[in-house]
């Protein structure tokens, strides 16, 4: 919906971008700070999911940190997730937001919880 | 883009909603932790750029950090905002979100940096 | 060891305080960060704890959200945490910090994992 | 108090450590979160007042968001901070927890508000 693209992950890494359109601007025309979390929030997802669903896992965000460090007003943003942790309960990945001069615009830190997954 | 209903504030408490439909679920038909994130931002940024709009400054949101409760997979969530601090540099809110039976779905405090409005 | 006071929780609430004093001061004779955050994390733990010890279970902090709004210089900081989850896994509680006229002075949110006690 | 050291900084980077001694451990004998959210909080703090001075400026702690993740019974937590973002009204830090066997243990994102110092 938010024009999201997310590129491969080894469970280790995941990047991902979006282009600055309407669709992810608020009213100053600014990238809104919900586009850096949801794609914070989608990269560590779609990642530990990925990783862990051979073993019959599921994985659900558990909380999201976002800080919003610069405006940015078109473009792309650059997202590189980072996986920290890696435990039985959670997994807990970094994200660094850069725009196309490799600027650092937010950062997240997003913890996933890791469960079993239900019968259907 | 993504469905938000905000309602008026008075710069102490605002309200709005969301509609679960597919533009905010992940792809296990829960609510996509991203939704709350974004609404929470859209609430406390709006609410505190229309209190200091009249001192010619402006808001933009600083950081977000949202906790993730209970899975939701129809319905509404319904989002109550509240005031915590009115500073001269930065406001903070807290957002709580409930289901259509009023269950706790998440949590977001939400900092946002007010400046004085650059000169166009 | 920096003096926290704990006062009886009932698994819903927990209150408790602390004098601001040189040891919980930082260099400019402010209270620290790190008094409020660990305040925090005592509470949440230890209201988590005594709740699922006759489950067989224990509690340990997961991640622990705090923002600091008003300086204080002295009196006493009076701590008021509140429990807004209680999931199978985690509980989280939000934690409201005053000054001794009642002023908001520091909010935090905490999460606790909740664990089966390992066999000693 | 806690036993906290913390060397040298050039703005950028800046490194400490604590041992892990009764006066840092929680009751089941594991280091305590809020040593962690009160080191890292120091680092921050510290790093950017010294960095700051100069301009006759002043530093303090805004939010100290913490994960902990990894249990620690002895030896000591060694922390390495690092400067992500330095903005005019903020500086935000990134604090890395290790053991003695270079394991992370812990997480911090710190934003540290900087101000003009007040006319004494």
């Amino acid at each position: 919906v938010l024009g999201f693209e997310l590129f491969d992950s080894d469970g280790e890494r995941i990047r991902g971008r979006f282009a600055v359109e309407d669709r992810v601007r608020q009213a100053y025309g600014l990238v809104h700070g919900g586009a850096y979390a949801g794609m914070a929030e989608s990269l560590a997802t779609v990642a530990t999911a990925q990783a862990v669903a051979t073993e019959g896992r599921i994985a659900m965000g558990q909380s999201n940190h976002t800080s919003f460090l610069r405006p940015v007003t078109d473009g792309h943003i650059h997202a590189e997730g980072r996986q920290r942790h890696r435990g039985r309960g959670t997994w807990v990945w970094q994200v660094d937001f850069t725009d196309d001069e490799g600027r650092l615009c937010a950062l997240s830190l997003v913890t996933v919880a890791v469960r079993r997954r239900p019968p259907s």
